[in-house]
């Protein structure tokens, strides 16, 4: 299933910082003559898309199995219309958000059980695992304000209690803590440029 | 999760006589005072009414994993909203398709592995198994010319070919020699009176 290119996912909650470093991250290694690309789910798969519409509709009754399954299922085409075919021609493939995200949200902040929909999203993905995931942590009251600074309405997700969301932190350190090779904890409180340069550091060996 | 109410679920390829079977086992659990409903995949359900819309519709790319998670969370939502509360105030729930069609058709149609399919639907079902199945069994061309008979023009699924039927038949069989004491093989070929009657007979236990 795996190509000649490398798969670098962002991880973190809203307001954490993932655009501002996968866009700096993608221009850093475009710069070292690499073919990068940068994505972020749904990746603009038309099926995706229209799942990712759905779990998002407010005025939709969706429950947390549901919900698992729906971005499983977004995922799948995403790998198989998008990151397969570009891995395996050697692009470095730059993306804002993965399986961890859905570890993170559906597994712990919907207590579904994060090895559950750990084996929903390898059956989702054919097993297809990042070679780093960069996490980006920050204070909940830091993230809380980036967010809500960009304005838009919360979606069904973003409407979560506090209690939600403290489940979903401590999902994302937990697979840190599981996975300390391939996830790396970025301290996302910094400059972005100081954030860059430790993501940088933190994907040097598989330059 | 299961109630008092029971579930019976149809199974069979299109054209094999489910419709007719599971209308005439309604009105028949009804007249015996029973408290009966016919419900078929999606189920009205808003959410998976709309999932089925997005698998079903020929101008999408949906892979063979894409589809099988779409089913089974459209599944996961008719468990939750629709089944689970009637099999709990005791209603017996007849329902055209369940699970064992996507081991038929996404297990092995598509060749995905029946057992994958069948973990996956177990956590969008909670393991929610029906109390008996009836799986109608009619030579291909027997349900070929019934299907086409209907005239719908063929959804995204209708239009696979042979082979993947044959898989999908041999999937029920498979499925049938594994479970037996649920999974009731009845000859579809005979008149609707005399299928009725043989279905009848094998949910007599549970009555």
């Amino acid at each position: 299933m795996r190509g000649r290119g490398r798969l670098i996912t962002i991880e973190g909650v809203d307001g954490a910082g993932k655009t501002t470093l996968a866009t700096g991250l993608l221009r850093e290694l475009t710069e070292r003559g690499l073919d990068a690309e940068l994505l972020r789910e749904p990746g603009g798969v038309e099926l995706s898309e229209r799942l990712r519409e759905l779990v998002k509709d407010p005025r939709l009754t969706v429950g947390g199995r549901a919900e698992a399954l729906i971005y499983a299922a977004a995922r799948a085409q995403l790998v198989e219309q998008a990151l397969v075919p570009r891995l395996e021609r050697g692009t470095w493939v730059v993306l804002d958000r993965f399986v961890d995200s859905s570890l993170a949200y559906q597994g712990a902040g919907r207590e579904l059980g994060i090895r559950s929909v750990s084996e929903l999203n390898a059956f989702a993905t054919g097993s297809l695992t990042p070679d780093r995931t960069l996490l980006l942590v920050v204070p909940e009251v830091v993230a809380k304000g980036r967010a809500s600074a960009r304005g838009a309405p919360p979606d069904r997700l973003e409407r979560e209690d506090e209690a939600f969301f403290a489940r979903v932190r401590e999902g994302y350190e937990r697979i840190a803590r599981a996975e300390p090779e391939r996830v790396r904890r970025l301290d996302g409180e910094r400059a972005p440029a100081e954030v860059l340069a430790d993501a940088l550091s933190n994907v040097a060996d598989l330059l």
